[in-house]
């Protein structure tokens, strides 16, 4: 079944994100606003170069571990796992898994073709095309 | 494949809780501390009479639409979506994407047997029991 679903066909491709310059607290605050988990960080060439969790920037926040001022540069995740825009849901859910811990998997892959950001996929897409 | 599988199998035990009675912003910080993305709310017997999401709450938080002191009882979602212990994983699924919308699918459904709260599964923990 997840093998024969394409990624391109249950991505959003409205995809919100961030700046390697962007203050933490306003990207936080971006995240709440719009009810979403992850930004994808880009540079002007709309190339990834990061994502950020509200998981880690809240968690961070509350606990008063960053300076004021910290930029999204400082704190993203620069090894970002991504997904290719041909391959199949169950290519993504073996992706989501890897290194998966008692923290749980990643929830969201930015989609991106030659390194460029076109979508990113959530598990509840996934989810989504598995419903009957 | 998500027939064969059941909940009980899946689901995490050691669920953080909260009580209705607690202040909405220790009940974010608590979220945020944790990393987790909801707090099933239960009463003395552990029957689970709510529930709260990070989402809803700092999204609500940060564009300041709470009284000082709002407690846990007047802003959690009081008509819960939950599974029942014997059920399988597709029927998880089901009801994950049941009223979905573009804000997407509930993603933490909690675990019962007769009204009391026995764990919660995550759509993480499905997409888990799907990699290859």
């Amino acid at each position: 079944m997840l093998k024969n679903l394409k990624v391109k066909d249950q991505m959003t491709t409205n995809v919100i994100t961030s700046s390697s310059e962007e203050d933490v607290v306003f990207a936080f605050e971006k995240l709440m606003k719009k009810k979403i988990s992850s930004l994808p960080v880009v540079d002007d060439e709309n190339k990834i170069i990061g994502i950020i969790t509200a998981s880690d920037l809240g968690h961070n926040l509350i606990l008063d571990n960053y300076n004021l001022g910290t930029k999204v540069k400082s704190v993203m995740v620069k090894e970002v796992k991504t997904i290719d825009i041909d391959s199949t849901l169950q290519d993504a859910v073996n992706k989501m898994g890897e290194d998966s811990n008692e923290n749980g998997i990643i929830n969201q892959l930015p989609v991106v073709d030659d390194g460029k950001l076109l979508g990113i996929l959530s598990d509840g897409d996934i989810l989504r095309a598995l419903k009957e």
